[in-house]
């Protein structure tokens, strides 16, 4: 009996259209062109070398596509327990009619071969968005991206902010930003004019968010602007020699003034707490960052009290934080729950991370999911495993365990999917 | 037939007298006079307030009970998926005969006036703990509360101490100690003089606990006599121009001192650990409150090892900490499992944290639940909904998983809802 | 249906022969000799104890096996809710006959006469390896064990080296390390020396690991040899005097020298994260470690980046840490998942974190169970309380959930079960 209600609730949810916010997808380049952009993602790389195969066999430049495709493939097995290769297997059958359970030496070409013919259409991507119910997905833009040549109501800016934030110490990003602003960056007010600047382009052009992830040490507060004015001319002068107390000003205070934008111009500024970057130096490209799990909310009191009016969606990287992010947004009206992201984005973790948020946390204010995907075949397979999760938990926590109604489990179910994505982000 | 044997114990759970072994009543008042004394309950002003209601529209001092359900009702759409909306819902049919499953614009009114015409009966609050099974529950005093004028058999005085461990440095603090002890409070042994009086006074009424809520920084230390009185002077001279040092070792000083008394006296020591105070400091009434989840039962290790005779009933904030919690009650002989506290008082925590203490911790160091209310009226579904809960763990992972009998499970059962409560603090 | 499932599930792992990859038998007695070897184990003197049984009649070197069964036997009520009271009748059922569900002061002599009788054989041991289809099982020898006079095959050596990282301050380490090497150890070289020949003579004794277990606040680090040289010294000549400094550059010194030679020799050196020692000091034998939880993987982040060809496999001591355990071994190709832990060896647990890391983690990077035992008794109940979850885990969140078919959900498990132990180790 749960087995069919479970059935019948995520078919309601999956005959919803979506909005992915929270993606990476290039807009100039959205789907894939064969099967090794797909099996190029972090995801089965890092774990196909996990389990033992070499970098250089992976990231061998001189190799094609297919290649790649039959290497990577003959290194599957050992991953075949997981959810990341179960995604693999539903693209294959939902875009390819690929019919079994199993990619190995036997059947892949013959896949290979009929993905890449259906990728070369140049309508795939928008047979991609139809066939995953996509109306629009969120982008993460570097600040310095014209955002020209797509429609932003479909491919939606965001702006990201990790390289102001960390990274002005580097040459290229303040070259970048220099070129972007169209005057030199020299002290705080020729920075703080860049960076309003840039707010003003991304919201011209439909944004609808600023975005960033921190690691697990960074805890926001508000730099004095003397110190501030010390700090900066440092980072901008020393650059990677500037001392680490004044480069912490630095990514403190332009952190604090990307709030101040996110409060001026009306932008929510998705937080995504925890990553530690190039933990594992030899892994495969995107197959490096960790974390200490080791992080706590009461970090960012500061900011959630200065910004009142700046709705913070929050996405936190171990469950082990899950608590206190649900607890936060059950308390300050400026948090809201954000998705299930990276390594908490597996079923045990999102089953468990899901149901604290949905039974104390107000229904508006959880964003259920998003993708964070680089090509869009992937937005399919991720949700539905999501879709499958959330139908267990109203099933078995609301319908069972709470005597709702199967029309009640399946509104807040859609309302975490889609009416919040809409209401938090401004969209539509 | 799971679902038909959870539904079978529950019922024999719910058949059970109660005591609720921590609340916040009011002797003198213990139950709800209208409506706006169970809705104004911080659960739901904070959650409203965290899904957009101006804190001003709920603590407009000038509006009336009718008023403020009005205004609150209003905005409950928004967190009618939380387990807290439950409770009231629970409450509005066990004890007003409500039967939908929403109170909303249109049928409030008939509610609250229900409501009101019950609660002016003399008899309501004994009807309340009539209809919610409740044969006593456990107050918690502030240090200078007489203790007069009511059957401290059924609202049984527990000594409420973070006043004296955190709050020594405030004047008012000061003053009601002294006026309680009857005498001048100006170093260490005339500190310890009082502190003995309330124990005897406390003892005298009946009283079956000492508690406190302690913040995660909090790690107990033995403080030397010399170090005492330094601090305890400074405290007493300076109040909060004390040195952070003094005021650290002060409140040391005074928490061991409890905990001397504890053991001197018989009485077990609740400590309720992890809470930071105000955190949101714009937020509602009892609103404000939150926590860093990285906290450790090491940080009691000296206390432990110090004090074998007294008994600690433990709750902890944030889920994360709960195995810790099982671990030490496994080995410690007394440190005992107490409820599931406030942030970890929703059914994914509980559910999670009580399986993980059934099958671990022995069965008579277990307190199953308290209520924590401020109003009788909440004690009905907090029980109900951990019964619930009870009842699942027990179905599923004791007589599914493990093949124990029916009678075997609401055996053990009975035994963390009732029969321990007796046991620890004494209570018959 | 789903019972049914499991339960198919189950018959098939439970008809395995296995090897059981980390325990503490003693190889030259590794069966108990009276029911008292078996409620000696800590596990159920610590849990009567923190119920009430006091040490000293406990430990009482006086008493006569049977009298301390007896004794145990009777304040054995307060626990038989725990899952480790279920291993006891468990066993008492499948070794002895037992038919009931609880052993107590009316039947436990005649269990314990039968269990005398049989334990008497010459030939117990072996039984209990059949009976329980044990093969072979893993050692945590001593660094000074001679390893004489049973079948490594069988009984397969371990390197334990807690020892030497952590106690080579005392002088009795010492003179046992300088009497296993045959020579003077005064100096870094004489060090090294001595610690390759016991790598040598483990080696040829068929060794499969080095183990250690590890305190939550231990993050190896390179020394240089110039401080090594130091600390060695000091911690040669001062011995417990040494400083804390000294302590731990000499501790650091010994662990990356553990690592090299694991390195050399091809040795998977398996670490168990997060204990501290003596916690509660008055506790029974073995009964007084407890945890910070507060530990990270990223403290071995310059471990697992130094030494690519070590295999790391992994036990966590908290539940909260296996979500950075089962991420890392995602992400590195020389960490392994390893079993379930002590604390977190108990049902709740366990379905909790081998559900994330059976979908998360490449199949063949995970040791699903070992029974950490002091008497081979324990590995039949022990085991069989993770295949009874593991077939939960594989018919819910595999069959069910992810649509596999019975036979793939088997192999998974039996892969973790057994296919691993041979690749990780090299056994076979």
């Amino acid at each position: 009996m749960t087995q069919e209600l479970r059935t019948r609730i995520f078919s309601e949810l999956d005959a919803l259209v979506l909005i992915d916010p929270h993606t990476h997808i290039d807009a100039l380049n959205p789907a894939s062109r064969t099967l090794a952009d797909i099996l190029g993602y972090h995801y089965y790389t890092e774990l196909a070398h996990s389990a033992g195969m070499p970098k250089e066999q992976i990231e061998d430049p001189e190799i094609s596509p297919k290649e790649k495709c039959r290497r990577l493939i003959e290194n599957l097995g050992p991953l075949d327990n997981t959810i990341q290769y179960s995604w693999f297997i539903e693209m294959a059958q939902k875009f390819f009619g690929f019919e079994g359970d199993r990619v190995d030496a036997e059947n892949w070409e013959a896949l290979y071969d009929v993905a890449e013919e259906k990728m070369s259409s140049a309508e795939w991507a928008s047979q991609v968005l139809e066939i995953s119910k996509l109306e629009a997905v969120f982008l993460t833009n570097n600040f310095d991206d014209p955002l020209e040549g797509f429609d932003t109501s479909k491919y939606v800016p965001c702006l990201r902010t990790d390289d102001l934030v960390f990274h002005l110490t580097r040459r290229e990003v303040q070259d970048r930003l220099q070129h972007v602003a169209g005057a030199a960056v020299t002290d705080v007010p020729s920075l703080r004019a860049a960076i309003g600047g840039l707010f003003e382009h991304f919201k011209s052009k439909n944004a609808r968010a600023c975005a960033i992830s921190l690691p697990p040490d960074f805890a926001p507060a508000r730099v004095s602007e003397g110190r501030a004015a010390t700090a900066i001319d440092a980072v901008l002068r020393k650059k990677l020699e500037a001392s680490e107390a004044d480069q912490r000003a630095a990514s403190n205070y332009i952190f604090w003034t990307l709030a101040e934008f996110c409060a001026e111009v009306g932008l929510p500024f998705d937080l995504m707490i925890g990553v530690n970057r190039g933990v594992y130096k030899d892994g495969v490209f995107q197959g490096q960052d960790l974390y200490d799990s080791r992080v706590s909310m009461i970090q960012y009191k500061e900011l959630f009290n200065a910004f009142p009016r700046v709705t913070f969606p929050i996405s936190v990287l171990a469950s082990v934080t899950n608590q206190e992010l649900t607890s936060y947004a059950w308390i300050f009206p400026n948090v809201v729950t954000n998705g299930h992201w990276w390594y908490s984005n597996t079923p045990t973790f999102i089953e468990h991370d899901a149901a604290a948020r949905l039974e104390a946390v107000p229904r508006t204010k959880q964003i259920g999911y998003y993708s964070d995907m680089y090509k869009l075949e992937f937005a399919l397979p991720k949700f539905a495993m999501y879709k499958r999760i959330l139908a267990k938990i109203l099933a078995e926590r609301f319908v069972i365990d709470r005597g709702w109604t199967e029309a009640q489990a399946i509104d807040l179910g859609k309302q975490v999917l889609r009416g919040n994505v809409e209401t938090v982000f401004g969209y539509k």
